[in-house]
Protein backbone atom coordinates (compact mmCIF):
# COMPACT_ATOMS: atom_id res chain seq x y z
CA UNK A 1 0.00 0.00 0.00
CA UNK A 2 2.28 3.03 -1.24
CA UNK A 3 -0.53 5.67 -0.22
CA UNK A 4 -0.78 4.52 3.39
CA UNK A 5 3.10 4.84 4.05
CA UNK A 6 3.03 8.52 3.77
CA UNK A 7 0.84 8.56 6.77
CA UNK A 8 3.08 7.49 8.68
CA UNK A 9 3.75 11.07 10.49
CA UNK A 10 0.12 11.89 10.87
CA UNK A 11 -1.25 11.42 14.30
CA UNK A 12 -4.88 11.62 13.70
CA UNK A 13 -7.20 11.37 10.49
CA UNK A 14 -11.19 12.52 10.97
CA UNK A 15 -13.12 11.17 7.68
CA UNK A 16 -16.97 12.56 7.06
CA UNK A 17 -19.06 9.72 5.81
CA UNK A 18 -17.38 7.22 6.70
CA UNK A 19 -19.97 4.39 6.80
CA UNK A 20 -19.56 2.85 3.29
CA UNK A 21 -18.36 4.25 -0.17
CA UNK A 22 -15.49 6.20 -0.56
CA UNK A 23 -15.34 7.63 3.34
CA UNK A 24 -15.58 3.54 4.32
CA UNK A 25 -12.93 2.48 2.02
CA UNK A 26 -10.09 5.59 3.39
CA UNK A 27 -10.95 4.01 6.94
CA UNK A 28 -10.18 0.46 5.93
CA UNK A 29 -7.12 1.16 3.41
CA UNK A 30 -5.86 3.21 6.48
CA UNK A 31 -6.17 0.48 9.27
CA UNK A 32 -4.78 -1.74 7.07
CA UNK A 33 -2.29 0.16 5.71
CA UNK A 34 1.86 -0.77 6.94
CA UNK A 35 2.28 2.63 8.35
CA UNK A 36 -1.42 3.67 9.78
CA UNK A 37 -2.33 6.84 11.15
CA UNK A 38 -2.36 6.94 15.19
CA UNK A 39 -6.15 7.77 15.45
CA UNK A 40 -8.63 6.92 12.13
CA UNK A 41 -11.84 8.77 13.04
CA UNK A 42 -14.90 8.06 10.94
CA UNK A 43 -18.00 10.22 11.29
CA UNK A 44 -21.23 9.45 9.74
CA UNK A 45 -24.82 11.02 10.74
CA UNK A 46 -26.47 7.53 11.88
CA UNK A 47 -24.83 4.89 14.42
CA UNK A 48 -23.70 1.79 12.30
CA UNK A 49 -20.68 0.87 13.03
CA UNK A 50 -17.54 0.96 14.97
CA UNK A 51 -15.44 4.49 15.46
CA UNK A 52 -18.29 6.15 14.20
CA UNK A 53 -19.69 9.26 15.54
CA UNK A 54 -23.00 10.91 14.27
CA UNK A 55 -22.31 13.76 12.12
CA UNK A 56 -24.87 16.45 11.19
CA UNK A 57 -25.13 19.73 10.88
CA UNK A 58 -26.55 20.40 14.81
CA UNK A 59 -24.29 17.75 15.94
CA UNK A 60 -21.06 19.38 14.49
CA UNK A 61 -19.60 21.13 17.30
CA UNK A 62 -20.68 18.63 19.59
CA UNK A 63 -18.86 16.09 17.72
CA UNK A 64 -15.56 18.52 17.50
CA UNK A 65 -15.53 18.13 21.40
CA UNK A 66 -15.52 14.67 21.66
CA UNK A 67 -12.99 14.36 18.82
CA UNK A 68 -10.92 17.09 20.83
CA UNK A 69 -11.44 14.58 23.77
CA UNK A 70 -9.63 11.78 21.73
CA UNK A 71 -6.74 13.47 20.55
CA UNK A 72 -5.88 15.73 23.45
CA UNK A 73 -2.51 17.91 22.93
CA UNK A 74 -1.71 16.52 19.42
CA UNK A 75 -4.92 17.93 17.79
CA UNK A 76 -6.03 16.67 14.62
CA UNK A 77 -3.75 16.36 11.78
CA UNK A 78 -5.97 15.47 8.91
CA UNK A 79 -9.99 16.63 8.07
CA UNK A 80 -11.28 14.56 4.97
CA UNK A 81 -14.49 16.50 3.92
CA UNK A 82 -15.88 13.46 2.12
CA UNK A 83 -19.55 13.18 2.67
CA UNK A 84 -21.50 14.24 -0.12
CA UNK A 85 -24.60 13.81 -2.26
CA UNK A 86 -25.51 13.99 -5.82
CA UNK A 87 -29.38 14.87 -6.09
CA UNK A 88 -29.82 14.25 -9.99
CA UNK A 89 -31.18 16.66 -11.98
CA UNK A 90 -31.18 17.83 -15.48
CA UNK A 91 -32.25 21.16 -16.51
CA UNK A 92 -36.07 20.05 -16.99
CA UNK A 93 -36.25 18.20 -14.00
CA UNK A 94 -34.36 20.76 -11.62
CA UNK A 95 -35.87 22.70 -9.16
CA UNK A 96 -34.77 25.10 -6.53
CA UNK A 97 -35.26 22.75 -3.36
CA UNK A 98 -32.61 20.65 -5.09
CA UNK A 99 -30.45 22.87 -5.84
CA UNK A 100 -30.38 23.93 -2.31
CA UNK A 101 -30.12 20.70 -0.62
CA UNK A 102 -27.55 19.97 -2.84
CA UNK A 103 -25.53 22.95 -2.47
CA UNK A 104 -25.84 22.56 1.48
CA UNK A 105 -24.49 19.30 1.71
CA UNK A 106 -21.54 19.62 -0.63
CA UNK A 107 -20.44 22.89 -0.04
CA UNK A 108 -21.71 24.54 3.35
CA UNK A 109 -21.78 21.18 5.45
CA UNK A 110 -17.62 21.10 4.62
CA UNK A 111 -17.38 24.91 5.48
CA UNK A 112 -18.80 24.46 8.85
CA UNK A 113 -17.15 21.33 9.85
CA UNK A 114 -13.96 22.78 9.07
CA UNK A 115 -14.46 25.85 11.11
CA UNK A 116 -15.79 23.25 14.50
CA UNK A 117 -12.61 21.59 13.59
CA UNK A 118 -10.54 24.77 13.31
CA UNK A 119 -9.53 24.75 16.97
CA UNK A 120 -8.17 21.43 16.93
CA UNK A 121 -6.28 22.08 13.78
CA UNK A 122 -4.49 24.66 14.48
CA UNK A 123 -3.11 22.70 17.72
CA UNK A 124 -1.98 20.19 15.25
CA UNK A 125 -0.21 23.13 13.59
CA UNK A 126 1.36 24.69 16.17
CA UNK A 127 2.81 21.65 17.54
CA UNK A 128 4.72 20.02 14.34
CA UNK A 129 8.00 19.21 14.57
CA UNK A 130 7.93 20.19 10.73
CA UNK A 131 7.30 23.34 9.27
CA UNK A 132 7.00 22.20 6.31
CA UNK A 133 3.09 22.11 5.08
CA UNK A 134 1.47 18.66 5.01
CA UNK A 135 -0.61 15.92 6.80
CA UNK A 136 2.35 15.65 9.13
CA UNK A 137 1.23 18.98 10.15
CA UNK A 138 -2.27 19.91 9.45
CA UNK A 139 -4.58 19.61 6.66
CA UNK A 140 -8.09 20.11 4.93
CA UNK A 141 -9.02 17.55 2.15
CA UNK A 142 -11.97 18.30 0.37
CA UNK A 143 -13.30 15.29 -1.96
CA UNK A 144 -14.82 17.36 -4.76
CA UNK A 145 -15.37 16.25 -7.95
CA UNK A 146 -14.12 16.91 -11.90
CA UNK A 147 -17.88 17.57 -12.77
CA UNK A 148 -17.40 20.49 -10.49
CA UNK A 149 -14.37 21.94 -12.79
CA UNK A 150 -16.64 24.58 -15.48
CA UNK A 151 -13.31 24.51 -17.45
CA UNK A 152 -13.89 21.46 -17.92
CA UNK A 153 -17.43 21.26 -18.56
CA UNK A 154 -17.47 21.66 -22.06
CA UNK A 155 -17.01 19.70 -25.60
CA UNK A 156 -16.54 16.02 -24.89
CA UNK A 157 -16.93 16.92 -20.64
CA UNK A 158 -20.25 18.41 -21.35
CA UNK A 159 -22.38 15.65 -23.50
CA UNK A 160 -22.59 13.52 -20.01
CA UNK A 161 -23.72 14.30 -16.55
CA UNK A 162 -25.85 17.34 -17.10
CA UNK A 163 -26.70 17.99 -13.59
CA UNK A 164 -26.80 21.29 -12.26
CA UNK A 165 -27.08 20.68 -8.14
CA UNK A 166 -24.26 18.54 -8.21
CA UNK A 167 -22.04 20.44 -10.50
CA UNK A 168 -22.54 23.87 -8.86
CA UNK A 169 -22.08 22.52 -5.38
CA UNK A 170 -18.90 21.10 -6.31
CA UNK A 171 -18.16 24.38 -8.09
CA UNK A 172 -18.84 26.28 -5.05
CA UNK A 173 -17.12 24.11 -2.63
CA UNK A 174 -13.85 24.38 -4.79
CA UNK A 175 -14.06 28.39 -3.98
CA UNK A 176 -15.00 27.32 -0.63
CA UNK A 177 -11.49 25.29 -0.41
CA UNK A 178 -9.52 28.14 -2.39
CA UNK A 179 -10.94 30.53 0.24
CA UNK A 180 -9.74 28.39 3.39
CA UNK A 181 -6.46 27.72 1.85
CA UNK A 182 -6.15 31.44 1.90
CA UNK A 183 -7.33 32.23 5.46
CA UNK A 184 -5.64 28.93 7.14
CA UNK A 185 -2.43 29.51 5.37
CA UNK A 186 -1.10 31.47 7.77
CA UNK A 187 -1.86 28.84 10.50
CA UNK A 188 0.09 26.24 8.56
CA UNK A 189 -2.86 23.99 7.42
CA UNK A 190 -2.41 22.68 4.21
CA UNK A 191 -6.33 22.92 1.99
CA UNK A 192 -6.51 21.02 -0.97
CA UNK A 193 -9.63 19.79 -2.88
CA UNK A 194 -8.97 16.19 -4.73
CA UNK A 195 -11.47 14.42 -7.48
CA UNK A 196 -11.34 11.09 -6.68
CA UNK A 197 -12.17 9.28 -9.85
CA UNK A 198 -15.39 7.91 -11.39
CA UNK A 199 -15.81 5.18 -8.80
CA UNK A 200 -18.07 1.81 -7.91
CA UNK A 201 -20.11 3.41 -5.10
CA UNK A 202 -23.40 3.68 -4.54
CA UNK A 203 -22.83 7.36 -6.11
CA UNK A 204 -20.71 6.36 -8.73
CA UNK A 205 -22.78 3.16 -10.25
CA UNK A 206 -21.78 -0.10 -11.23
CA UNK A 207 -20.30 1.89 -14.70
CA UNK A 208 -17.65 3.67 -13.10
CA UNK A 209 -13.91 2.23 -13.98
CA UNK A 210 -12.63 2.23 -10.68
CA UNK A 211 -13.38 -0.26 -7.32
CA UNK A 212 -13.17 1.97 -4.51
CA UNK A 213 -9.93 -0.07 -3.55
CA UNK A 214 -8.05 1.11 -6.79
CA UNK A 215 -9.58 4.84 -6.36
CA UNK A 216 -8.64 5.37 -2.77
CA UNK A 217 -5.13 3.49 -2.65
CA UNK A 218 -4.33 6.78 -5.43
CA UNK A 219 -6.17 9.44 -3.40
CA UNK A 220 -4.42 8.34 -0.12
CA UNK A 221 -1.45 8.63 -2.15
CA UNK A 222 -1.84 11.39 -2.98
CA UNK A 223 -2.99 13.09 -0.06
CA UNK A 224 0.42 11.45 1.90
CA UNK A 225 2.10 13.40 -0.54
CA UNK A 226 0.41 17.37 -1.24
CA UNK A 227 2.88 19.99 0.08
CA UNK A 228 2.78 23.84 -0.02
CA UNK A 229 3.27 23.43 -3.51
CA UNK A 230 -0.09 22.06 -3.95
CA UNK A 231 -1.54 24.05 -1.26
CA UNK A 232 -5.03 25.75 -2.63
CA UNK A 233 -4.93 23.68 -5.84
CA UNK A 234 -7.28 21.04 -7.48
CA UNK A 235 -5.98 17.88 -7.75
CA UNK A 236 -6.96 14.46 -9.75
CA UNK A 237 -6.38 11.29 -7.79
CA UNK A 238 -3.65 10.41 -10.61
CA UNK A 239 -1.55 13.16 -8.80
CA UNK A 240 -2.11 16.08 -11.38
CA UNK A 241 -3.52 19.34 -10.95
CA UNK A 242 -7.03 20.33 -12.59
CA UNK A 243 -8.49 23.33 -13.88
CA UNK A 244 -11.30 25.02 -12.01
CA UNK B 1 -23.30 55.35 -26.65
CA UNK B 2 -21.25 52.99 -28.73
CA UNK B 3 -23.43 50.48 -26.18
CA UNK B 4 -25.96 50.84 -27.39
CA UNK B 5 -25.94 50.79 -31.24
CA UNK B 6 -25.47 46.82 -30.90
CA UNK B 7 -28.81 46.58 -29.63
CA UNK B 8 -30.26 48.16 -33.15
CA UNK B 9 -31.46 44.49 -34.33
CA UNK B 10 -32.63 43.12 -30.65
CA UNK B 11 -36.22 43.67 -30.38
CA UNK B 12 -36.76 43.16 -26.55
CA UNK B 13 -34.74 43.04 -23.58
CA UNK B 14 -35.38 41.95 -20.00
CA UNK B 15 -33.25 43.15 -16.77
CA UNK B 16 -33.87 41.65 -13.66
CA UNK B 17 -33.13 43.99 -9.93
CA UNK B 18 -34.31 46.86 -12.33
CA UNK B 19 -34.90 49.39 -9.66
CA UNK B 20 -31.56 50.47 -8.56
CA UNK B 21 -27.70 50.17 -9.00
CA UNK B 22 -26.57 48.27 -12.46
CA UNK B 23 -30.09 46.74 -13.54
CA UNK B 24 -31.79 50.44 -13.40
CA UNK B 25 -28.81 51.93 -15.54
CA UNK B 26 -29.29 48.95 -17.62
CA UNK B 27 -32.66 50.03 -18.54
CA UNK B 28 -31.57 53.88 -18.54
CA UNK B 29 -28.83 53.60 -20.98
CA UNK B 30 -30.84 50.84 -23.21
CA UNK B 31 -33.71 53.73 -23.20
CA UNK B 32 -31.73 56.49 -23.62
CA UNK B 33 -29.31 54.97 -26.67
CA UNK B 34 -29.66 55.59 -30.38
CA UNK B 35 -30.59 52.32 -31.31
CA UNK B 36 -32.37 50.97 -28.50
CA UNK B 37 -34.31 47.72 -28.19
CA UNK B 38 -37.46 47.73 -29.39
CA UNK B 39 -39.23 46.72 -25.61
CA UNK B 40 -37.17 47.33 -22.35
CA UNK B 41 -38.39 45.30 -19.43
CA UNK B 42 -37.02 45.85 -15.91
CA UNK B 43 -38.51 43.53 -13.63
CA UNK B 44 -37.81 44.00 -9.10
CA UNK B 45 -39.32 42.48 -6.21
CA UNK B 46 -41.14 45.54 -5.62
CA UNK B 47 -43.13 48.12 -7.86
CA UNK B 48 -41.56 50.93 -7.59
CA UNK B 49 -41.42 52.31 -10.89
CA UNK B 50 -42.62 52.63 -14.38
CA UNK B 51 -41.81 49.13 -16.60
CA UNK B 52 -41.69 47.26 -13.73
CA UNK B 53 -43.45 43.35 -12.77
CA UNK B 54 -42.48 42.40 -9.54
CA UNK B 55 -40.84 39.36 -9.66
CA UNK B 56 -39.54 36.66 -6.67
CA UNK B 57 -39.35 33.19 -6.84
CA UNK B 58 -42.71 32.63 -6.57
CA UNK B 59 -43.98 35.07 -9.08
CA UNK B 60 -41.40 34.21 -11.88
CA UNK B 61 -43.66 31.54 -13.79
CA UNK B 62 -46.75 34.15 -13.61
CA UNK B 63 -44.02 37.36 -14.65
CA UNK B 64 -42.64 34.98 -17.38
CA UNK B 65 -46.95 35.04 -18.56
CA UNK B 66 -46.74 38.73 -18.79
CA UNK B 67 -43.74 39.26 -20.51
CA UNK B 68 -44.90 37.26 -23.37
CA UNK B 69 -48.35 38.92 -23.86
CA UNK B 70 -45.81 41.96 -24.13
CA UNK B 71 -43.81 40.23 -26.81
CA UNK B 72 -45.88 37.91 -28.55
CA UNK B 73 -44.40 36.55 -31.36
CA UNK B 74 -41.61 37.66 -31.44
CA UNK B 75 -40.85 36.03 -28.04
CA UNK B 76 -37.90 37.70 -25.59
CA UNK B 77 -34.17 38.38 -27.46
CA UNK B 78 -32.36 39.02 -24.39
CA UNK B 79 -32.67 38.80 -20.46
CA UNK B 80 -30.28 39.74 -18.38
CA UNK B 81 -30.20 37.86 -14.60
CA UNK B 82 -28.69 40.65 -12.72
CA UNK B 83 -30.24 40.85 -9.54
CA UNK B 84 -28.03 39.70 -6.86
CA UNK B 85 -26.76 40.43 -3.32
CA UNK B 86 -23.53 40.47 -1.15
CA UNK B 87 -24.22 38.89 2.16
CA UNK B 88 -20.85 39.48 3.52
CA UNK B 89 -19.44 37.33 5.58
CA UNK B 90 -15.97 36.63 6.36
CA UNK B 91 -14.68 32.79 7.46
CA UNK B 92 -15.23 33.81 11.22
CA UNK B 93 -18.50 35.29 10.74
CA UNK B 94 -19.74 32.58 8.41
CA UNK B 95 -22.77 30.74 8.55
CA UNK B 96 -25.02 27.86 7.04
CA UNK B 97 -28.05 30.65 6.77
CA UNK B 98 -25.82 33.29 5.34
CA UNK B 99 -24.18 30.69 2.75
CA UNK B 100 -27.65 29.25 1.33
CA UNK B 101 -29.27 32.86 0.97
CA UNK B 102 -26.48 33.91 -1.11
CA UNK B 103 -26.80 31.09 -3.15
CA UNK B 104 -30.30 31.36 -3.18
CA UNK B 105 -30.35 34.74 -5.20
CA UNK B 106 -27.48 34.57 -6.95
CA UNK B 107 -27.19 31.08 -8.61
CA UNK B 108 -30.48 29.32 -8.24
CA UNK B 109 -32.61 32.21 -8.72
CA UNK B 110 -31.12 33.06 -12.14
CA UNK B 111 -31.33 29.49 -13.27
CA UNK B 112 -34.85 29.21 -12.46
CA UNK B 113 -35.63 32.39 -13.96
CA UNK B 114 -34.07 31.14 -17.22
CA UNK B 115 -36.25 27.85 -17.00
CA UNK B 116 -39.20 30.03 -16.59
CA UNK B 117 -38.63 32.14 -20.02
CA UNK B 118 -36.92 29.63 -21.92
CA UNK B 119 -40.29 29.61 -23.82
CA UNK B 120 -39.88 33.01 -24.76
CA UNK B 121 -36.24 32.58 -25.69
CA UNK B 122 -36.73 29.83 -28.08
CA UNK B 123 -39.91 31.57 -29.93
CA UNK B 124 -37.38 34.45 -30.30
CA UNK B 125 -34.15 32.16 -31.26
CA UNK B 126 -36.53 30.15 -33.90
CA UNK B 127 -37.60 33.45 -35.60
CA UNK B 128 -34.55 34.53 -35.83
CA UNK B 129 -33.74 35.97 -39.59
CA UNK B 130 -29.77 36.03 -38.22
CA UNK B 131 -28.39 32.36 -37.71
CA UNK B 132 -25.68 34.05 -35.82
CA UNK B 133 -25.81 33.85 -32.31
CA UNK B 134 -26.34 36.98 -30.65
CA UNK B 135 -28.88 39.18 -28.73
CA UNK B 136 -29.81 39.78 -32.23
CA UNK B 137 -31.55 35.98 -32.11
CA UNK B 138 -31.86 35.18 -28.49
CA UNK B 139 -29.46 35.42 -25.10
CA UNK B 140 -28.89 35.04 -21.55
CA UNK B 141 -26.49 36.83 -19.37
CA UNK B 142 -25.66 36.70 -16.14
CA UNK B 143 -24.25 39.07 -14.19
CA UNK B 144 -21.22 37.56 -12.49
CA UNK B 145 -18.72 38.91 -10.39
CA UNK B 146 -14.37 38.52 -10.56
CA UNK B 147 -14.85 37.65 -7.19
CA UNK B 148 -16.87 34.50 -8.15
CA UNK B 149 -13.07 33.18 -10.16
CA UNK B 150 -11.45 30.22 -8.48
CA UNK B 151 -8.50 30.74 -10.38
CA UNK B 152 -8.05 34.86 -9.75
CA UNK B 153 -8.68 34.44 -5.58
CA UNK B 154 -4.84 33.96 -5.30
CA UNK B 155 -2.16 36.03 -4.39
CA UNK B 156 -3.04 39.68 -4.59
CA UNK B 157 -6.68 39.03 -6.05
CA UNK B 158 -6.98 37.07 -2.02
CA UNK B 159 -5.81 40.23 -0.07
CA UNK B 160 -9.61 41.33 0.22
CA UNK B 161 -13.37 40.77 -0.11
CA UNK B 162 -12.62 37.16 1.60
CA UNK B 163 -16.50 36.95 1.80
CA UNK B 164 -17.01 33.06 1.15
CA UNK B 165 -21.05 33.04 0.52
CA UNK B 166 -20.37 35.83 -2.12
CA UNK B 167 -17.52 33.93 -3.36
CA UNK B 168 -19.39 30.60 -3.96
CA UNK B 169 -22.66 31.92 -4.97
CA UNK B 170 -20.89 33.14 -8.18
CA UNK B 171 -18.49 30.70 -8.71
CA UNK B 172 -22.02 28.33 -8.69
CA UNK B 173 -23.61 30.90 -11.33
CA UNK B 174 -20.54 30.51 -13.30
CA UNK B 175 -20.90 26.81 -13.31
CA UNK B 176 -24.87 27.02 -13.97
CA UNK B 177 -24.01 29.67 -16.81
CA UNK B 178 -21.89 27.30 -18.52
CA UNK B 179 -24.22 24.29 -18.18
CA UNK B 180 -26.97 26.60 -19.91
CA UNK B 181 -24.88 27.21 -22.61
CA UNK B 182 -24.33 23.69 -23.15
CA UNK B 183 -27.98 22.68 -22.71
CA UNK B 184 -29.79 26.32 -24.40
CA UNK B 185 -26.88 26.09 -27.85
CA UNK B 186 -28.72 23.47 -29.95
CA UNK B 187 -31.68 25.81 -29.64
CA UNK B 188 -29.37 28.17 -31.02
CA UNK B 189 -29.43 30.72 -27.59
CA UNK B 190 -26.17 32.46 -26.20
CA UNK B 191 -25.25 32.33 -22.39
CA UNK B 192 -22.74 33.88 -21.23
CA UNK B 193 -21.48 35.23 -17.76
CA UNK B 194 -20.14 38.55 -17.76
CA UNK B 195 -18.43 40.57 -15.08
CA UNK B 196 -19.63 44.66 -14.66
CA UNK B 197 -16.62 45.73 -13.11
CA UNK B 198 -16.24 47.38 -9.63
CA UNK B 199 -18.93 49.93 -9.40
CA UNK B 200 -20.43 52.34 -7.04
CA UNK B 201 -23.77 51.21 -6.37
CA UNK B 202 -25.27 50.62 -2.91
CA UNK B 203 -23.51 46.81 -3.65
CA UNK B 204 -20.04 48.48 -4.57
CA UNK B 205 -20.16 51.32 -2.04
CA UNK B 206 -18.25 54.53 -2.85
CA UNK B 207 -14.66 53.13 -3.00
CA UNK B 208 -15.26 51.77 -6.37
CA UNK B 209 -13.70 52.87 -9.20
CA UNK B 210 -16.29 53.08 -11.86
CA UNK B 211 -19.68 55.16 -11.82
CA UNK B 212 -22.57 52.82 -13.02
CA UNK B 213 -22.57 54.94 -16.39
CA UNK B 214 -19.39 53.92 -17.01
CA UNK B 215 -19.30 50.22 -16.05
CA UNK B 216 -22.71 49.89 -18.14
CA UNK B 217 -21.59 51.70 -21.48
CA UNK B 218 -19.16 48.82 -21.62
CA UNK B 219 -21.34 45.98 -20.35
CA UNK B 220 -23.97 46.41 -22.83
CA UNK B 221 -21.02 47.23 -25.74
CA UNK B 222 -19.74 43.88 -24.45
CA UNK B 223 -23.50 42.17 -24.61
CA UNK B 224 -23.95 43.44 -27.99
CA UNK B 225 -20.72 42.46 -29.83
CA UNK B 226 -21.59 38.95 -28.15
CA UNK B 227 -21.25 36.04 -31.16
CA UNK B 228 -20.76 32.42 -30.78
CA UNK B 229 -16.95 33.08 -29.97
CA UNK B 230 -18.18 34.11 -26.54
CA UNK B 231 -20.59 31.57 -25.89
CA UNK B 232 -20.61 29.29 -23.04
CA UNK B 233 -17.49 31.95 -21.53
CA UNK B 234 -16.79 34.57 -18.85
CA UNK B 235 -16.60 37.84 -19.87
CA UNK B 236 -15.19 41.06 -18.16
CA UNK B 237 -16.83 44.50 -18.78
CA UNK B 238 -13.42 45.33 -20.22
CA UNK B 239 -13.96 42.47 -23.58
CA UNK B 240 -11.60 40.15 -22.01
CA UNK B 241 -12.07 36.62 -21.08
CA UNK B 242 -11.79 35.94 -17.20
CA UNK B 243 -10.57 32.30 -15.98
CA UNK B 244 -13.15 30.52 -14.30
N1 LIG C 1 -18.19 7.77 -6.58
C1 LIG C 1 -17.72 8.58 -7.51
O1 LIG C 1 -17.60 8.22 -8.69
C2 LIG C 1 -17.31 9.98 -7.14
C3 LIG C 1 -16.72 10.79 -8.13
C4 LIG C 1 -16.33 12.09 -7.81
C5 LIG C 1 -16.50 12.54 -6.52
N2 LIG C 1 -17.09 11.76 -5.58
C6 LIG C 1 -17.25 12.31 -4.22
O2 LIG C 1 -16.72 11.43 -3.26
C7 LIG C 1 -17.42 11.58 -2.01
C8 LIG C 1 -17.88 10.21 -1.53
O3 LIG C 1 -18.74 9.67 -2.51
P1 LIG C 1 -19.19 8.13 -2.54
O4 LIG C 1 -19.06 7.67 -3.93
O5 LIG C 1 -18.53 7.40 -1.43
O6 LIG C 1 -20.77 8.32 -2.23
P2 LIG C 1 -21.76 7.33 -1.45
O7 LIG C 1 -21.35 5.92 -1.67
O8 LIG C 1 -23.11 7.75 -1.88
O9 LIG C 1 -21.52 7.71 0.09
C9 LIG C 1 -21.82 9.01 0.51
C10 LIG C 1 -21.43 9.16 1.97
O10 LIG C 1 -21.72 10.52 2.36
C11 LIG C 1 -22.61 10.49 3.47
N3 LIG C 1 -23.54 11.63 3.47
C12 LIG C 1 -24.32 12.04 2.43
N4 LIG C 1 -25.10 13.06 2.83
C13 LIG C 1 -24.81 13.31 4.13
C14 LIG C 1 -25.28 14.24 5.09
N5 LIG C 1 -26.22 15.15 4.79
N6 LIG C 1 -24.76 14.19 6.34
C15 LIG C 1 -23.82 13.30 6.65
N7 LIG C 1 -23.34 12.37 5.79
C16 LIG C 1 -23.83 12.39 4.55
C17 LIG C 1 -23.36 9.19 3.35
O11 LIG C 1 -23.94 8.84 4.59
P3 LIG C 1 -25.37 8.01 4.66
O12 LIG C 1 -25.01 6.57 4.49
O13 LIG C 1 -25.89 8.35 6.00
O14 LIG C 1 -26.22 8.53 3.52
C18 LIG C 1 -22.25 8.26 2.89
O15 LIG C 1 -21.45 7.91 3.99
C19 LIG C 1 -18.57 12.54 -2.30
O16 LIG C 1 -18.22 13.84 -1.88
C20 LIG C 1 -18.70 12.50 -3.81
O17 LIG C 1 -19.26 13.67 -4.35
C21 LIG C 1 -17.49 10.48 -5.86
N1 LIG D 1 -21.43 46.84 -7.88
C1 LIG D 1 -20.37 46.11 -8.12
O1 LIG D 1 -19.23 46.56 -7.90
C2 LIG D 1 -20.51 44.72 -8.70
C3 LIG D 1 -19.33 44.03 -9.03
C4 LIG D 1 -19.43 42.74 -9.57
C5 LIG D 1 -20.69 42.19 -9.79
N2 LIG D 1 -21.82 42.89 -9.45
C6 LIG D 1 -23.11 42.25 -9.70
O2 LIG D 1 -23.95 43.11 -10.42
C7 LIG D 1 -25.33 42.83 -10.11
C8 LIG D 1 -26.03 44.13 -9.74
O3 LIG D 1 -25.35 44.66 -8.60
P1 LIG D 1 -25.57 46.17 -8.08
O4 LIG D 1 -24.22 46.72 -7.80
O5 LIG D 1 -26.49 46.90 -8.98
O6 LIG D 1 -26.27 45.87 -6.68
P2 LIG D 1 -27.37 46.73 -5.87
O7 LIG D 1 -27.15 48.17 -6.14
O8 LIG D 1 -27.29 46.23 -4.49
O9 LIG D 1 -28.76 46.29 -6.56
C9 LIG D 1 -29.15 44.95 -6.47
C10 LIG D 1 -30.42 44.75 -7.26
O10 LIG D 1 -30.78 43.35 -7.17
C11 LIG D 1 -32.09 43.25 -6.63
N3 LIG D 1 -32.25 42.06 -5.78
C12 LIG D 1 -31.46 41.64 -4.77
N4 LIG D 1 -31.96 40.53 -4.20
C13 LIG D 1 -33.12 40.24 -4.85
C14 LIG D 1 -34.11 39.23 -4.72
N5 LIG D 1 -34.00 38.27 -3.79
N6 LIG D 1 -35.14 39.24 -5.58
C15 LIG D 1 -35.27 40.21 -6.52
N7 LIG D 1 -34.38 41.21 -6.67
C16 LIG D 1 -33.32 41.22 -5.85
C17 LIG D 1 -32.26 44.52 -5.81
O11 LIG D 1 -33.64 44.74 -5.57
P3 LIG D 1 -34.15 45.45 -4.19
O12 LIG D 1 -34.01 46.93 -4.40
O13 LIG D 1 -35.58 44.99 -4.08
O14 LIG D 1 -33.27 44.95 -3.08
C18 LIG D 1 -31.59 45.54 -6.70
O15 LIG D 1 -32.46 45.90 -7.73
C19 LIG D 1 -25.30 41.80 -8.99
O16 LIG D 1 -25.52 40.53 -9.51
C20 LIG D 1 -23.89 41.94 -8.45
O17 LIG D 1 -23.45 40.75 -7.81
C21 LIG D 1 -21.75 44.14 -8.92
Amino acid sequence: MSGAVNFKNCGSVLITGANRGLGLQMVESLASGVFSPGKIIGTTRNLTGYLMIPLNQESIEKCAEVVGQLVKDEGLNCLINNAGINVVAELHSVTAEKMMENFHTNAVAPLMITKAFLPLLKRAASRGASRTMGIQRAAVINVSSLLGSVELNWGEGANTFRWYPYRASKSALNMVSRCLAIDLEPDGILCTAIHPGWVRTDMGGSEAPLSPEESIASVLSVIGGLTEKEHGSFMSFTGEQLPW
